[in-house]
């Protein structure tokens, strides 16, 4: 919602928050067939997308956001080399897959085609590479896309998601954990965004039971600063389909780090370490 | 500001930002000698209070930040015995201060004795260690209080105050940290709350800098989490005096940890750890 003062503001009315960012002019508005997409110019945060009324991106700090979608996870598989992102149509993920040189093939299946050609015009700097010929931008549903996936066919799925209501609430539950598992290589890795540690406590507990009952061996949450998301404070769910430890491939990480406005060796053991509160949670279930 | 809808929202006009908690009733707003000071109920954050407009703490989330201001300077100073509180009359951080078995003295001097009296009221948790023998309470001028401290009677300062405007200006400049550097023993050490790693670099850096040169050997920033503070993101800088690399003493961060809700061994080393667009900052000085 926007006010006569120019403020564009996401009210979260379930969590009692609300955040806002100084506008300058609307862009671009319209509705897609999956949701009402627009794209606003802020005073602070250069250029911002919204959908459903909800903040996507800024130009100013996604690449918070997509460094610790993509990089733990990356820099803790064993060889990452086929990777899926299930929604991500700003493609700010997938450029930040496409860094990893052990990387192969990345397929991209967003929902909304419209998302993806807003990117581009809107925000080229996270689309710089599509045009790599390792990637593939399909315009499909996620969820069937899985599951009609061959076994074992993904080192990596990561599900780069709007909130688990709408398009993408069928991202969240156990029917889609299992077929992530399935489709995954027996050393292969489940990514999915999993909102505020502070206001989402309950579904990140729940999503780390349902993908453990999916057969999902270990979990374990990265949380990183997100402030133009709720609380301003997000995090991560990594699932391992492997009973070992993961090994953090160090050379990896230096390598990655170079490069990266975020993410760096420290930040990533800081990312996976637990608050005593999230602990507990997790410990409890 | 309250708007129409019963939102409590504080516009940071400079920063573009906004942040905004649903609300219950006002409990109580009266103007001291020093600020405008307001308490209101919240739907989900509990009680709120706010100075000058300003979101200063609630109930839910400031374990993070009173946690995060004390303990790490704590278990990284060898021997913290005579700790001194600027600001902080809500008391949270004296509380988190007397924890530590080794503080012997912890003296508090906030300007506005109707601050902790509210806080008395209002967030009784905060202030149940204020009886404690070992807490000394001043309602004084803190700039003064430090300019007329004996040199070397403090082995630790924490200037947790409101943002560097309006009473708390003369807490952020040279003469300030000059004053801190001759009233700290040879080992000693300041903290200071320091707002957004995102938002207020500028002010972090030439924080470091005026740290540094007054005389401190060395600076560390401090990062955490809190959703009520712009960006969600926050910081606090502490500077060194000696010039040997500071040691994490481990039994005192396992024992403090135990009775925590955020702090712990991982976390202290995932809030020391400096993400790289802050490094390169820092490093530019």
């Amino acid at each position: 919602m926007v006010n006569e003062n120019e403020w564009f503001m996401e009210p979260m009315e379930s969590k009692g928050t609300l955040f806002g960012l100084k506008l300058g002019e609307r862009l671009h508005a319209e509705q897609s067939d999956f949701q009402y997409l627009e794209i606003y110019q802020t005073e602070t945060f250069g250029r911002l997308m919204v959908i459903d009324g909800c903040v996507m991106l800024t130009d100013r700090d996604n690449f918070l956001y997509h460094e610790m979608m993509v990089h733990p996870a990356l820099c803790l598989h064993p060889d990452p080399q086929r990777v899926l992102i299930i929604g991500g149509g700003d493609c700010g993920t997938l450029r930040e897959v496409l860094r990893h040189d052990s990387v192969q093939t990345a397929v991209q299946v967003d929902i909304d085609e419209r998302v993806t050609r807003l990117a581009e015009k809107y925000f080229p700097s996270l689309c710089e590479r599509n045009d790599d010929p390792r990637a593939q931008l399909l315009f499909d549903d996620g969820i069937a896309y899985v599951r009609n996936a061959p076994d074992a066919s993904f080192d990596l799925i990561i599900v780069d998601s709007t909130d688990p209501v709408g398009p993408a609430e069928g991202l969240f539950n156990k029917a889609f954990y299992a077929q992530c598992q399935r489709a995954l290589a027996p050393d292969g890795m489940l990514v999915q965004q999993t909102e505020s540690p502070l206001l989402h406590l309950d579904l990140i507990r729940e999503v780390h039971s349902s993908m453990r009952g999916e057969g999902f061996a270990r979990t374990q949450l990265v949380s990183f600063p997100q402030p133009v998301y709720p609380s301003g404070w997000w995090s991560a769910t990594l699932a391992f389909k492997a009973p070992d430890e993961a090994r953090i491939e160090s050379a990896r990480v230096e390598q990655i780090a170079t490069g990266s406005q975020y993410f760096n060796g420290a930040i990533l053991q800081g990312a996976l370490a637990l608050p005593n509160f999230v602990a507990q949670a997790l410990a409890a279930r």
